[in-house]
């Protein structure tokens, strides 16, 4: 495509590209954006190597022939992004048909970015919004993200594990990620370190010596509550600081009441009970509401692969193109399925507040002046409208990372996202939160932002199809 | 872990460890063995840099000392894999509970290799696996990886596209994973191009100019008749070669009929029709048996993800280790669950063919002494059994391929891989590669193997619960 812009000559016509998600993800009412500084770091840096170039240059088609003309790769190798980028800062909850970034610049520039930007996107918003959902389900217990064994690649596993941190994770098992982002690290040991040994209580012991201001025990290798009796055995007898230890199967629920009970008898009421083995918020949430004696999670598969949805649905579509008399065109791509109809223009969202709480988000263009009253209209029903007024406090989601392709905003730390996340998601009624069936939040399009969209969408049926 | 065994000690100690699933992937029997040369890469290049030594000195514990011991570091430093490793080859089909790599060594190194083994095999096995699914349920039509934008993180891209090769995708829309594996990469234009021109008529006029052999046109932009229609017009007009046409939305079976019609009609009986949309092995099983003309299929994120399972189970457990006076010592891991004790030893896999196809796998000691006829059993059901003869053919599944850190074995290339999983799957019956209950395949333990592995859970019981 790059290639028809350029040898169209119009690669360096202006444009408008948002990148958006339509579905809730894992059912909840939204999701939590991240993956920016990955994105602008991709974008900032971009280039064509001379073997990238060399290898595009060795592309045929069906009929054999060179694929690219040598001046199209000549044009590459001076290639460098250029464009504006606006963006939800890391951290920020956003709702279906929100814009979490907005591209704007030369057409051939934004549409090569489409890839990149949804790969470096999607992905981390996934998780970020899992954590979001796990963590708040432990709370006020830490969870310390445990998945580097099962995420889907080297990379996934370290994106995931610094997702999973901004999503309100405490910790990663994952000490490359603790290099890499400054991300806490914690683990403890497997059950190979057990098997190792001649017996259990021998494993025990030596783990003691090992670390003896930071034992975990590992204690379900044969048989849990006999475990935990040796732990306690081996903890009074070296005189170790046991911090906690660890079920990875069994009925957690029942074998954590049972060992709470034996570590407060034997005189360790701060011994933590760490719990680990396929869990996610449903089952967190279910195991507390079955009383048990679990205050510190470990979860790793559920969380860095996002299980039950292992994909959010971003795209990245066109919504603006400058004519040659350099007026804007807006863009629409119309559907079969109502819900894939994209919204034109050149977008903002406004998220308004009552001073207690959220209580509406709206899609506005940014080319419209800006009245203290709005209406906001849901596009999927039109019969749902909202009235935001002055008195109303109010954010815009979208703030300004790159113009003309150079950094206008030094990006927050990764503990700062991290911070937003949880700051951000206490402006949220609980019953919005809620995993399931959550209350409804509404999000829609300023109303002449929705007019210019039904209008445009009978202009494009009226003359296309 | 590797502190521990080092501080202890017995880091020298000669171990076993073997990595293996549990749950067949999918509900199908079997998985795609994949991951290996990036493993063996991993294995072979691995050092820790003295950044990697820097961040470990600044660990520190519940009790803000460091984690470490400088000697420990020092150690590191000098730190090198010297293990054996044997291997199915990239491409084997491998049943739950059949070792896919066996690790032996020190039990320090095989110990650390425990989380990266499992990160490099279970996500491109995984995938592999998807991929031989799909690309059956599509046969003879061509698949093409197309997951780039939803895919786990940019490395979670390239090895899916990879795996996805060996599993049997034709090509991949990655033009990385292309220049980086020398897969063969195929694309179309997207909703983007048709929406920057005027209409969908000028947009395809211009695709046809910019890829004249090569033109295969996305018609779903606005209405997905229509824009065969403009299609067929301008493939007409401007005297191309096309290629093909590409649905991404709507009743791609209904449409799909009804635009080969609509080409035949028109004189382009070889135009291809290529769909896409959330497709996977049963979605596009069931458009075969409605009849749609489909016969190109690019397929993204539930083949990347995998999406209905999107984490193979693998595990890597500790099964036998030396004793101080030589003599190995069978290592076991008991659980509540089943399906969870692990099988000890040194083992090997062995298939056996009628001739005509695959009969059975046998898992077995290398130590134990090798006879003409063998009994293997069922260890989760004792009392199936199968009796395979001197008569048979088999093959032994794993292969050395590092002795003492170096590679014995060239690693085969991407293409013979992707060769070597059609034709061993060739090997089942149909019935046995059925994507949903799919027939019975025999998979059991040697006698004398099952025969330890019952004694040791025995003792281990009686000695520890």
């Amino acid at each position: 495509m790059a290639y028809g812009y350029w040898k169209m000559g119009i690669g360096d016509r202006e444009s408008v590209f948002h990148l958006f998600f339509r579905k809730k993800p894992f059912q909840g009412n939204f999701a939590i954006a991240a993956g920016l500084e990955t994105a602008i770091s991709f974008i900032r840096d971009f280039h064509f190597d001379p073997s990238d170039l060399a290898y595009l240059e060795t592309l045929t088609g069906a009929d054999e022939k060179p694929l690219f003309d040598l001046s199209f790769l000549d044009y590459l190798s001076k290639f460098r992004f250029t464009c504006d980028v606006d963006a939800m800062l890391e951290g920020t909850p956003a709702f279906p048909y929100e814009p979490l970034l907005r591209v704007q610049g030369p057409l051939i520039q934004a549409q090569l970015l489409e890839s990149p930007l949804l790969n470096l996107i999607n992905f981390p918003t996934l998780i970020a919004t899992k954590a979001a959902r796990i963590t708040w389900a432990a709370r006020p217990d830490p969870v310390v993200e445990f998945g580097v064994r099962r995420a889907q690649g080297i990379d996934g596993a370290l994106t995931a594990a610094r997702s999973a941190y901004i999503g309100g994770c405490h910790a990663t098992s994952n000490v490359l990620a603790g290099k890499l982002f400054g991300i806490p690290v914690k683990g403890t040991h497997a059950h190979s370190w057990i098997m190792a040994f001649e017996d259990e209580e021998k494993a025990f012991e030596a783990y003691a010596e090992t670390m003896p201001d930071n034992c975990l025990f590992l204690v379900d290798t044969y048989d849990s509550i006999v475990g935990v009796k040796k732990a306690i055995a081996v903890a009074k007898r070296s005189n170790v600081k046991m911090l906690g230890v660890r079920l990875d199967s069994g009925d957690l629920a029942h074998l954590s009441i049972e060992i709470r009970k034996l570590l407060n008898k034997a005189g360790f009421p701060d011994c933590k009970i760490m719990a680990s083995n396929e869990l996610d918020e449903q089952l967190i949430t279910d195991l507390k509401h079955q009383g048990a004696k679990i205050n510190l999670w470990g979860v790793g598969t559920n969380l860095v692969t996002g299980k039950d949805q292992p994909a959010l649905d971003g795209v990245y579509k066109l919504s603006a193109i400058r004519a040659e008399d350099g007026t804007w065109e807006n863009k629409i791509k119309i559907s079969e399925q109502r819900v894939k109809v994209t919204t034109p223009g050149i977008l903002q969202v406004r998220r308004y507040s009552d001073g207690r709480g959220n209580v509406a988000d709206m899609i506005y263009d940014l080319r419209t002046p800006q009245e203290p009253e709005a209406l906001i209209i849901d596009p999927l029903d039109p019969s749902s409208r909202k009235l935001v007024t002055h008195k109303m406090l109010y954010q815009d989601l979208l703030v300004p990372i790159l113009r003309k392709g150079e950094q206008v905003m030094a990006l927050p730390s990764l503990a700062e996202n991290r911070e937003r996340t949880g700051r951000l998601l206490d402006e949220f009624a609980p019953t919005i939160r809620r995993f399931l069936y959550p209350q409804f939040y509404f999000v829609g399009l300023e109303k002449h932002l929705y007019e210019t969209k039904i209008n445009l969408i009978n202009a494009v049926a009226g003359t296309d199809v």
